[in-house]
């Protein structure tokens, strides 16, 4: 019997998502497994609650990896805070804004949406406008929308959303150690991320935190909430206080993982991280101006770690990125929904955005452009 | 900043989960990430299929690892069988058939219950008598009681529900990889497991498979599953097929180590597997008898992957378990709900389950009863 294992060759993962991964990650995933309730690895959780307070800058007591991938953050947030009937906003210029109604909708909300062009930011004067007609208990939005490469207007919906009832619910998947996520200046009050993107860990953990607005509404909930693995209520039992509740089992060695890549993160220091980020992509747009390729989204809708590319004309879409991976051992991502067969989308998250691998890109799109 | 990870101590993993884990499954989870739709990685999702498929012994299609822990699984066979109204039978002998009542409760199930005594197995005559009694949508029982010990007669109840338009649902996370677990033989349509029992991976992964008849139930329901992430249609768009369609990320360095520990579970025979388990609990039992330390459970119904002892009398429960994690450096288990400072669970599960760390155990309690 052969092992696949055995034969498993090292991809340069500029897509987006699951980004390169830090080898110190790589040692910590192999660590020796401890209890869920040994004491020692209960220190851990805690230096991952630390750690993440300062990466998502917030106080928030209840901030903790969810035992799922990212959209199992997603699914956390919406089922913890809908009960049946409530109503909902949801902003969406892209999958994952899509991805939200679905979600909220099996939940039973009564969802309203606003929805932009793909590759164009949320047009923050349009939720204000919608804002006035109707009282709704969540409004939800992408911050990093991986599926174009589009920064939304996170802080500035926040602002519209300070003073009132409303939980502001966000979605920093793709945007948490890659660009600035200010979970408490900007009035977040459940926001979720995943490991795989500028975490540069492993795919398989979604760190989430709630404000105290948030989890005072998931403790008064008329009903319990309807998914007891994602119970916020009963999570947070495990995750604090002197005597732990045992809810289900920790995914220990993903969380290792994830303290080693969060410790990374502050060390290397926040700003100089975004900085890392911001730079290593404008060294990619300027490579890829050279080479006569071009950008999906406006320049002030950017994100660093996120560029979608309009796929060279005469170039096939599978077949180039069939090529690159093959070749180059390369893998970038394709285009999704309406976007699919038109954009390439290059990652340079977390680790992914070094030198090297800008240069070993362009290096590789040069050649595709000049093939055709 | 010290990095906690530095100071994690190796511990000998004898409670009820996580078990020690294979050393080769240590190097599996820190192999290079692929990408989720890598073609190379979806040849090894293909392999994770096959060798569940032969450990679970099915020849269900849809026999996939949920990206979440054990009950994550529980969740997933729920969620994706249950529509509101639903009557469910639910038989309860311990921890895992309360917590299996909780989650059809949220669900809108109409769930009815029998309950047995913890300690001792389900009465297949009383179910028998129930089932003459009303329709049931769901039967559902755990194999492995993890809380207390004990085997519960799934095939038995199986036979019960043969040629009935039921559905079997069975929890096998403690069982699966200890003692026979014959999915198709035993008429069983929903079954799930936790990669940290007697797979002996880390935690992370709920190995489930889910008959045609239970597939068909699913795609066939009048409203959405509640769950965008555990939605099994959509799932097993990613799992199957040529094209694999995107749902969520998968877990990729998880899988790498599920199809690490199934490899060497197929590699040493599942009856070889089975009788290490089964000798090293005599071996296990015998020594406990020399120390005059009883079972809890009576002998036909005990797992041999999971031994519950009455606590020596005059043994403080915490302090007792805290002693032979410091000295001896190995977990065992407390007792959960009525059991809490009664019993203490030793686990054999999976890689645990050696000559050495029987032998270590006994000697560590030796001391314990000799010290009081």
């Amino acid at each position: 019997m052969s092992n696949l294992l055995d034969e498993i060759e090292e991809i340069t993962l500029m897509g987006p998502g699951p980004s390169c991964i830090y080898p110190e990650v790589y040692r910590a995933l192999s660590l020796p497994t401890l209890g869920h309730l040994d004491p020692y690895f209960i220190q851990i959780m805690d230096g991952i609650k630390e750690l993440l307070q300062v990466v998502m800058k917030t106080k928030n007591r209840l901030t903790i990896p969810i035992s799922g991938t990212g959209s199992a953050g997603m699914e956390a947030c919406f089922v913890n805070l809908i009960e049946r009937g409530d109503p909902v906003l949801i902003l969406i210029n892209g999958v994952f804004g899509t991805r939200m109604k679905d979600v909220a909708g099996r939940l039973g909300a009564q969802v309203d949406t606003l929805e932009f062009e793909w590759g164009k930011p949320i047009d923050v004067e349009m939720v204000a406008q919608k804002l006035k007609d109707k009282f709704y208990k969540i409004v939800a939005v992408v911050h990093a929308e991986t599926s174009t490469g589009v920064r939304n207007p996170v802080a500035e919906i926040g602002e519209l959303l300070k003073g009132k009832e409303t939980l502001y619910l966000v979605d920093a998947v793709t945007s948490l150690g890659g660009i600035e996520v200010a979970t408490d200046d900007w009035g977040i009050d459940a926001l979720y991320s995943g490991s795989q993107k500028c975490l540069s860990c492993p795919p398989g953990l979604a760190p989430a935190t709630f404000s105290e607005r948030a989890l005072e509404v998931i403790l008064n909930r008329q009903t319990k909430v309807p998914n007891w693995y994602l119970d916020m209520s009963m999570i947070a039992q495990y995750w604090e206080g002197k005597k732990r509740v045992y809810h289900h089992t920790a995914p220990i060695n993903m969380l290792y993982a994830l303290y080693q890549s969060l410790y990374l993160i502050v060390e290397e220091g926040l700003e100089n991280v975004f900085r890392r980020h911001q730079e290593m992509h404008q060294k990619l747009v300027a490579g890829l101006e050279e080479l006569g390729i071009k950008m999906l989204v406006d320049p002030p809708y950017r994100l660093p770690q996120l560029n979608a590319i309009l796929i060279p004309e005469g170039i096939d879409d599978a077949q180039g990125r069939a090529w690159l991976l093959e070749k180059y051992k390369i893998e970038i991502g394709g285009g999704l929904g309406p976007l699919a067969g038109k954009i390439w989308r290059i990652g340079l998250m977390g680790y992914t955005a070094r030198e090297e691998n800008v240069n070993k890109v362009l290096e590789a799109l040069g050649e595709v452009v000049n093939q055709k």
